[in-house]
């Protein structure tokens, strides 16, 4: 990793290097060598474990750290090496990076291009021009974001928490820009929980209705009720929460049976007025009073990295770059985010999700330039505290 | 068919004949030979066809006519000999028929016992008593009852219309006595019509429900509409009209999306205030005033034989032999009776119900008996007019 080399080339090339090892979720090795092989260069001690058994693992994982004099403050970036199945009908091999475009408006072709080896690719490049007597830098990186992340990001947790690694700010690098790079950075997610409804009737002929107890009656007026929540009108910060019925099944083929069971399935995407606790609770109370249960699955908790210091520094240095003004939004799906806010403050902030889960995922180079000068300012902010 | 052997040998041993030949439905061949073989003696002019082809058929039909004088009344009798499958379990084997008990409190086991063969020896039985001169006498009999009976007694109806044979009335031998032979005969049908309920959205992700629309919503919107109306309150012959929700589906495994599409099926048996057309266009326009679309099928309107005369002569001949008196019913699900109302006024009464369809399936020896002679009463009297 030469610093002598223009930045613009460097960080198109990393990312290069970074898809052409495919590492469809659960990943392992290659993809993590590569960036092993970019950071131990720039003086990072590296420790890569891995953990898990299939089907959700195994997974690989990823940290490093170099270290700052004694008492420097401690930045961390985090993401994952991991990507999503390329799928069908790419216009180039996925896991071949491919650069097209008229030049100065180049785009970088290939599976994880902005969900995030781009992003990886842009850190590494941010800490090239970082001296190491400026403060601490880690990177977190997971082969299991993608997936069920059971093995993952919660496991580098645990690793720093042992070795008393914990770190001022954290900063994601999921791809939150919407049109431009720069106009969204994420200061907090929704939690999210499912729960698994059934009721259990008895089973008759529809003949004759008052031998029988059709559970499906019971469950429409539990899914009437429970869609008829407003659960909040939003905060400053968040969206209102909301609740899908994203499943309704009975699995009766007989016309003339009245059914012994049905059952539905409802995902609730929740602010931080609510815990997944609470409203597994409030939506087993309703499915109790219709005669039925219910089963909940938290997948994550609403957290909200209060906006300040740290998201006004990501946001100047997004300004200085590209001259975008950065939304502080909360919308969108579960990152593994919500695992990091338990260690440090957590803002997420990446590069244009328009392709990705596509075909044809791509990065402007020029985006990848820019992210890493961004990535470079945010840092060197947030080590000066 | 020997007049000089006693009535209670007779009737079992034509039930017995009867039940010897396996006929699940749709049935053909060696059941309609036996009972061919013991018409044929007694002067009735035998018509047998085949209908229709595979899966609903081929489906044998049979019809038997013995002319009085000329300008004589005409009793039908009508019934089926198909069965339904015997299924596991039987004490003995359902096809060969057994009889078992105590003498004078014998029970006949075998597939059809009730349902209704048993029934259709009983006629057999009751028109051996009765002398040609006293009325024309025919029986209108399917292989198809227990089946989607699309080509069976409706090829009958057309068979019987075309040669200008339509009785003044027609009694049915289903098996509608409840607790004690006589205790119930049917003097109409509730009309049934299967309804089957879909809703298009816009499939999206959970954390984004702006971008998509939640069919399932709709639908539970729908059924809560459907459920909480109530259709009529009975009449003096019928009890209330019932909808009754019977399956629901969506068939979406992804917790994180809101689907595309929902569906449900919904049955209702209605009395004589609905027709199922009218039902069915009630059900849409709910179905389209919540984004849906609504595909009816009408297996049967509701019907109604006004008692009077007719049920009257029947129930009398019941009280003199069993001292029961018979309730004048219309419960209960759909039987060919909804397709012989159009032909002449029609009545329901035959053995008790409790082990049809069951395995086990079996008939007292004195209820056959008992049957046969209030068969033999209910003809005279209808013939007498
Ligand atoms: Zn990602
Ligand atoms: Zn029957």
């Amino acid at each position: 990793m030469s610093q002598t080399a223009p930045l613009a080339a460097t960080v198109a090339d990393l990312a290069e290097a970074l898809i052409a090892c495919p590492s469809v979720t659960p990943a392992t090795g290659m993809v993590f060598d590569c960036l092993e092989n970019q950071l131990a260069p720039l003086g990072f001690e590296v420790t890569r474990f891995i953990a898990g058994e299939a089907p959700d693992g195994p997974v690989e994982n990823l940290f490093a750290i170099r270290r700052g004099p004694e008492g420097s403050r401690h930045f961390a970036f985090a993401g994952h090496l991991d990507v999503v199945p390329p799928g069908e009908g790419w216009t180039s091999a996925p896991f071949l990076p491919e650069r097209r475009g008229p030049e100065g408006q180049e785009l970088l072709y290939g599976r994880g291009a902005v969900d995030m080896k781009g992003s990886i690719a842009a850190m590494v490049a941010a800490v090239t021009h970082i001296p190491p007597e400026t403060g601490t830098v880690s990177f977190i990186i997971t082969g299991d974001e993608e997936g069920p992340a059971r093995f993952g990001t919660l496991a580098l947790i645990d690793l720093m928490r042992e070795k008393g690694e914990i770190p001022d700010l954290c900063l994601v690098g999921e791809p939150t820009s919407v049109n431009r790079l720069g106009d969204m950075m994420k200061v907090g997610r929704r939690g999210s929980v499912n729960i698994w409804l059934e009721v259990e009737g008895v089973q008759g002929h529809v003949a004759y209705p008052h031998l029988a107890d059709n559970p499906i009656t019971k469950l429409v007026a539990m899914l009437a009720e429970l869609d008829a929540i407003v659960l909040d009108e939003g905060t400053d910060w968040f969206q209102a929460s909301n609740l899908e019925v994203t499943d309704v099944s009975c699995g009766n083929p007989a016309t003339n049976v009245i059914p012994a069971k049905a059952s539905a399935r409802i995902s609730i995407r929740f602010n931080d007025l609510h815990t997944g606790e609470g409203l597994a609770a409030r939506v087993a109370e309703i499915a109790q009073r219709h005669g039925g249960t219910a089963r909940p699955v938290i997948s994550g908790e609403a957290f909200l990295t209060q906006p300040g210091a740290f998201s006004a520094m990501l946001a100047e240095a997004i300004r200085a770059e590209t001259g975008v003004e950065p939304e502080l939004s909360t919308s969108g799906g579960t990152s593994d985010a919500r695992f990091l806010k338990d260690l440090s403050p957590v803002i997420e902030f990446g590069l244009c999700n328009a392709t990705m889960h596509k075909r044809d995922e791509a990065v402007a180079v020029a985006d990848l330039e820019a992210l890493a000068r961004i990535y470079e300012q945010v840092t060197l902010a947030a080590l000066a505290g």
